[in-house]
């Protein structure tokens, strides 16, 4: 029996448009394959939004977010506001603001290599074989949601950096319970020696930590994990960490994944959740046709995995792309200068590829 | 003629002890061979400052810091702290103490590879190769010293990340003059897109970036930076960021120079400047005679260059240090398993082969 489900694109800025149309396509596929019926909707969130309607978030979008199953997301951000901070109305704030309403609070981050892929990132392939990490990064508090303040004559600028018990609480629980499923070693990411907010971060996960006996726990300090990830991948399992060092663990670690083109996260709350790639709107590569879909497509999966339960599906999907990279197609971002044998294809050719 | 110095070392906790005896030992060296006059006193601070006192930086050490002419300090921290995140006294306030006392707002952190430890870093030798960076991270402002606040019923904390107009400025302008010795490009390292104390930042670079047309300016997200950093090392050249942000790149930039031991920095201000390893206390290591002395060694470098401008003296020490390398021998931190002809010693043997 087929299910019935109400998905939600929002395809963003930039390369989002692009890659966001092959998330989609590969969930129509799997939906025709086993006879599941998805209906899809769009929405406007970042600079698009801003553009057509002045909000980065308009009501229309959050309320087709609110009656759907399932988002798939693309990217959000422009230049034009990078390079002039002192604009007040800005496309991140569409994301973040989503995050909030939707009670997003736990974003999953999977770090994987695909073995066709261990030549392609800087880091050596010894260090990297092997490496598999499920990263928690908690998304609707810490100095990204705390009082943003600016002096009257713009000389003084501050952001609250905080943090209340049940935000850790919830965010811990989820990563101790998918760390029961794993290796059972969980390490939490903070700043203890420095930051208040991060003294109660890691009581709180040494309490929640006598829950699971079962569950090895190591605390690190943000410095030290951002080393340790480059040196030795391979000691981490579940890594659970706040928005703003979780934003930059992350990143970091898709250089293990060989690319940030190829990962995908999940916005996970009470109920909906919201699936996007890892990588931003690549405003220098937007129109080109050679960003990796792989991402969205990746996302797509996780969407059927842990909103729809279709585990089946979504292996379905992982397998198709893990296929296509061992033919040796390529996006430019994942092509490797030394294998000339690579054959690289641009964002629809290789989305094509994974549809096969 | 030779100089007349007054240097305090202060060893601090860990292996800060067993290294900085190494440090001081090369500018006794130094001193008797180009006829110099350095004399030493010695403080203490952290962990082993709260045994002794109870203040992590007593005051009869600040005092002998204000009357010196340079500062060679080991490292900071205990186990039993980081263990219990309730514990008010903490090591490391002394360290926050003193560099705010002294005004050391600016974190000078060189990532330079001696060619002999390529091999030794997890990332590919050919990403390696050339890659020369120097960061300055600011020090004295930043969420690191906002206020922080504990709710009554202990179940909110929270820490103000801050920035002055001021604070921006002096060491912007300190990373741009260092820029235009070197290949003149500077990156600039913020959250923009998040953060309103980011966004003074960004408007404050580039103003002074204006002040320096020969020099390219480039600002980049952290998250970006941290991945960018692991992906291309060699597109930096000068890196300026804040407190936060440095700590984390530039432990994070430690896997380009092939390990923590082998970088050193310098905290200078308006006046006396401080040399410390990047590397911290290492307790797991303490008393086994086996860390690494060359990051001691080489702020002992740094400082007299920087702070005595002593630049054949300074390089007289790095080229000490390459010869050790070159001769391969390794603390084993930097041994390189798959290089059986590498010859494996302790901190004093090592120490003694750079005097040599
Ligand atoms: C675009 C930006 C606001 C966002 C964040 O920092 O959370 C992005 O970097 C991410 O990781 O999803
Ligand atoms: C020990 C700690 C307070 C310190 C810091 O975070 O500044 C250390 O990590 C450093 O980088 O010097």
């Amino acid at each position: 029996m087929g299910v019935t489900k109400k998905i939600l694109v929002i395809p963003g800025d930039g390369i989002g448009q692009e890659v966001t149309a092959w998330g989609k396509k590969v969930l129509e596929t799997i939906a025709a394959n086993y006879k599941h019926t998805f209906t899809f909707d769009e929405g406007i969130m970042g600079h698009v939004a801003i553009e057509a309607t002045g909000d980065p978030l308009p009501e229309e979008t959050l309320n087709k977010a609110r009656q759907s199953d399932a988002i798939l997301f693309g990217a959000i951000g422009h230049a034009k506001y990078d390079n002039d901070p002192t604009l007040k109305v800005r496309p991140e704030q569409g994301l973040l603001k989503i995050r909030k309403e939707l009670g997003l609070y736990a974003n999953l981050r999977p770090i994987k290599l695909f073995d066709d892929l261990l030549q392609a990132s800087s880091i050596k392939p010894e260090i990297l074989q092997g490496a598999d990490i499920l990263f928690f990064r908690e998304l609707t508090g810490d100095v990204y949601f705390g009082e943003k303040k600016r002096s009257d004559d713009r000389t003084t600028a501050s952001d609250l950096m905080i943090y209340h018990r049940y935000e850790v609480e919830r965010i811990a629980r989820r990563a101790y319970e998918a760390a029961r499923t794993r290796r059972k070693k969980l390490c939490s990411v903070d700043k203890a020696n420095v930051l208040e907010a991060s003294r109660l971060w890691r009581e709180v996960v040494q309490e929640i930590a006598k829950e699971y006996p079962d569950v090895e726990t190591e605390h690190m300090f943000i410095d030290n994990a951002a080393m340790q990830l480059i040196k030795d991948p391979k000691r981490f399992d579940v890594v659970v960490t706040g928005n703003l060092f979780g934003d930059i663990l992350t990143d970091e670690a898709s250089q293990i994944a060989g690319s940030m083109g190829m990962l995908a996260s999940a916005s996970v709350g009470d109920r909906v959740g919201f699936y996007e790639p890892i990588h931003g709107s690549a405003h220098d590569i937007t129109g080109k046709g050679i960003a990796n879909p792989l991402a969205s497509i990746l996302s797509a999966a996780l969407l059927l995995d842990i909103s729809f339960g279709l585990k089946e599906e979504s292996q379905r999907v992982i397998r198709a792309v893990d296929a296509t990279l061992r033919q040796g197609f390529r996006t430019m971002d994942i092509a490797n200068k030394h294998t000339p044998n690579d054959c690289v294809l641009g964002t629809d050719a290789m989305g094509t590829q994974v549809l096969k």
